[in-house]
């Protein structure tokens, strides 16, 4: 058998050399070079850095509304699974709404995926949250109606659903929206609740 | 606002026929192919395939176990509520014993992480077991240490831990183990919970 690290502080060190040594992070202020390092390491592929897109006031807004103990609520169960919850600095709720009872019959009713009527659940929390959209772009796309439809604004959003089918196209619509969203985005095909989680996971803490 | 597909089912159906004719899924058993579409599914990357590898009995063994009843011996809760319960075929266990309170001193007392320490709480559980390993690369090596140590044969590791120290080497090392375990890995840096509970949820039905 191999010999191999088996102290987790030092796997992260290491980890993160590699990534600040592999990755491009020009240009990416602190907070949001530290989000965008431990996305990378979150999915092994340093190259992210490519469809990586933030609005300018994205890392400042989530940190601040971490701080201010905002929810931070999920499309999925893995992004808030992911979520690291030691890191948070104000014991903030990681909300998921999709197992909730009501949502098979509110999807049948709006005519839409179970993960976007989800989020009829949030309206009375959606003003000043972080939101983390790891998983469906029907959620994204939801999420960007219901901010349409005055149910209140985010603090900012972590958009990365990943896959086929509407993906790229609603990581688009949110870094286009004209709300002009605090948002960070991966764009294209890429995406997932690790990527998703890490995000915010290093927004809560200066700690690597 | 974009139009978009709302339709869960319709969704699916477009993005594995998209998957279907972008990969190269020639010489995969149809068993096997319906987990690499799945698992290029959980991550956008139709490339996947590059770097994926399985034994050749390994689909029908994992198919066989959760037909069976084999529990689910998962190394992180993200890959555990990754696992959809409705498709598992006897209403399988889904087991994650990271957040066990004995965890912390068995990493203190073994000099690992805490990832790889879960594992000596899987002892009884894991001959015949289907291990998924989505996250942590020194979960995997302690996985075949235990296996070395005479703890149990399981009956199939999907084996994708993700990052930059110790997962190539760990899938690697699962790959060409003595004990020739039914086994599928992503090689290389690429993995996560995502593509891990992705193979699981293939093999567990054959509905896609």
């Amino acid at each position: 058998m191999t010999a191999y690290v088996r102290d987790g502080s030092e796997i992260y060190r290491r980890s993160f050399a590699i990534i600040r040594a592999e990755a491009d992070l020009s240009g990416l202020d602190p907070a949001l070079a530290r989000a965008v390092v431990r996305m990378i390491h979150a999915c092994g592929m340093v190259d992210l850095t490519r469809d990586v897109a933030a609005s300018s006031g994205f890392a400042a807004a989530t940190v601040a509304a971490l701080a201010g103990g905002a929810p931070i609520l999920c499309d999925t169960a893995m992004v808030a699974s992911g979520i690291t919850r030691s890191r948070l600095p104000a014991a903030n709720d990681v909300v998921c709404t999709l197992s909730d009872p009501d949502v098979p019959r509110l999807a049948a009713e709006l005519g839409t995926t179970r993960t976007a009527a989800a989020l009829e659940l949030w309206r009375d929390r959606l003003d000043g949250a972080v939101v983390v959209i790891g998983n469906a772009p029907t959620a994204l796309f939801r999420l960007l109606e219901l901010i349409e439809e005055g149910a209140g604004r985010p603090a900012a959003v972590v958009g990365v659903p990943v896959g086929f089918v509407g993906a790229a196209e609603s990581k688009i619509e949110l870094a286009r929206h004209p709300a002009a969203l605090e948002h960070i985005v991966v764009h294209g095909r890429r995406g997932g609740s690790a990527i998703a989680a890490a995000a915010v996971n290093a927004l809560a803490s200066e700690r690597e």
